[in-house]
């Protein structure tokens, strides 16, 4: 969604998606998420993210896009369906992209499968999809919770909280990222921890739609696994991982009336170790033995690195993503101050601004 | 404070003061204020800030600063007194500040007089300091209704609140800066927009000492002249403007549950004429003829900064403060491209840092 980034802002959601969104989807091409992706790729790149999980359509063109870049991705299709047959293109598309794309590239590309969120998918069209996953041995990657709205309507049609049906659907016998999860209950951390579900917990945008704070502190300190997202630039509107960092540190004290709730180095954590676990990246996320080298280095020489008392502070609470300086994947080099390595960033700005005039005019 | 940035953080905001921030400031030496001064006026530079209103001591230092860097700057000494007596020394000091430093380099500084707080200021010192300021002409510069506690505490002791207060003593009768405001009710924001009282909102320092999130929204449709800051480097913990437009617009969303509240051009406003006003300076904020030549140029070459949908919303939503390519000041040039011509830049990090360290080890 990056080429839609500043296209529709301070809305309501249902008016955002009905009246802006989709209509504009509707015209989308494999070669606009193609360069749509790469620039978005370039961000991350460029601020110092090295890996994201993405769920969205014309995913073989977001899998070349990692392909040649050198990101660290986890890929799903999008999938929704009011029942299994409804939904059944989707999902074998899915599959495709799993026979043709996961654990290719020394195992920089996952491939999930992605049930787009308890509102759009039917239960019936959730159990085949658990069914096909398993068949594969996927794991998953659902919106879960989000809004206030999606859990009361969950609770009154089904009688459950979406995190509740989820568990009853068999879902979380998988390994699954659930994205959100703003409005859970005890009972659902509970749910939440005893499957080892992995959260993609996204406080930029939960601000931005007026979805609400997670409660970020609560759940690590149950011992559930927490990485952070942007939600992609649309609903954010960049994808800076150093300003999720800060905001679930931040928006955690507030929330919690507790300034010492979600300090410094455990938002760090959540994203760089974490949030590689979250994604279902092992090995990734630390400097150890036995670890990828995915690093990022930072440049300490802008004013707001003085005086440095405190690093994981600085870092946290201080410091700007243009401060990346070097990127590494898979100990392959990226970027190195100011310039992409493996894309041409000239051409990706010029495409992707092309695919956005085309759309918007669309 | 921006020698304090790391030096303590994720704490309890009566142990940071106690145990870490008072007894540093102990140590603290008019050359460490100018050091510090710098460094942060050298971020605030670089990061797109033209104008910033400070309280605080040795504020000569902080004085000479701002008219050597270039940068716009109201300053007042910060005031606390158990009586008028108690005070004086303080208030005499605030008083030769405003003598030696008002309206000064072309108007480009101005002496406000800084009572504290409520909770800091006996109202018979108050009193003395609204007489003292009436007499010479001058502003004034107060925190008011930061915390819930600090609220709790005026009511039991005034039987009114920090703002209602502060009306009956008169403080508001001359122009007044109140900083923070995050928990004022409908009829304190009456006697504000009464008054005519210009606030200083903090949204990232009321997240990071659990204060709160203030009603920008509703401060706003009241009318109530509303400008942002950063609270200082040591409670926020950097200088940059853009954090807190974008978190302006994102927190009012979700405190209003309505992702209409603070639109991207709004909050932007409040950046930047609005914010010019609150701390007193006229003509200045606009590009329009009459107003003094206060720009920040950006350069649009990140990739956060596409497609160019809507400029507004990018720079408000996506933009890096980094972007920042130029910085003029009443018309002259203080930054370009990685180039500080007012200042020398590595001597200021040098210096800084040096006098962080002699105060850790004090």
């Amino acid at each position: 969604m990056t080429l839609f980034r500043s296209y529709a802002d301070d809305m309501l959601l249902m008016d955002w998606l009905q009246d802006k969104i989709w209509p504009m989807e509707n015209h989308l091409t494999g070669n606009d998420v193609y360069w749509g992706s790469l620039l978005g790729i370039a961000e991350m790149i460029r601020t110092g993210t090295t890996a994201f999980a993405d769920m969205y359509f014309f995913m073989e063109a977001t899998a070349r896009a990692v392909a040649s870049s050198g990101i660290r991705a986890a890929l799903s299709r999008g999938l929704t369906g009011s029942s299994a047959a409804d939904g059944k293109a989707r999902l074998d598309e899915n599959s495709a992209l799993f026979d043709t794309w996961n654990g290719v590239e020394n195992d920089r590309i996952h491939v999930m499968y992605g049930p787009h969120a308890p509102y759009t998918c039917a239960p019936e069209y959730i159990c085949s999809i658990v069914k096909e996953a398993a068949r594969k041995g996927a794991e998953i990657h659902m919106h879960l919770a989000e809004t206030k709205g999606e859990v009361a309507d969950c609770l009154k049609k089904y009688d459950k909280s979406p995190i509740a049906l989820m568990e009853e659907l068999g879902l979380f016998e998988l390994g699954t990222l659930a994205a959100h999860c703003v409005h859970v209950d005890d009972k659902d951390m509970e749910i939440l921890r005893k499957h080892h579900v992995r959260i993609a917990s996204n406080p930029q945008s939960n601000l931005k739609l007026a979805s609400g704070i997670a409660p970020i502190g609560q759940m690590l300190q149950k011992g559930i696994v927490l990485g952070l997202g942007t939600d992609g630039a649309s609903s954010n509107n960049n994808l800076d991982m150093l300003e999720e960092v800060r905001l679930a540190s931040m928006l955690s004290k507030v929330k919690e009336d507790n300034p010492r709730s979600v300090p410094a180095k455990t938002a760090i954590k959540c994203g760089t170790l974490e949030g590689a676990k979250a994604i279902g990246f092992d090995e990734v996320g630390a400097v150890t033995t036995g670890y990828k080298a995915d690093l990022v280095l930072y440049d300490l020489k802008e004013p707001e690195w003085f005086p440095r008392n405190d690093r994981y502070s600085l870092l946290c609470n201080a410091a700007s993503s243009h401060s990346v300086s070097h990127v590494f994947v898979d100990g392959k080099l990226l970027y190195e101050n100011g310039e992409y390595l493996t894309l041409d960033y000239e051409k990706v700005c010029a495409e992707a601004q092309r695919c956005a005039e085309r759309l918007s005019r669309a």
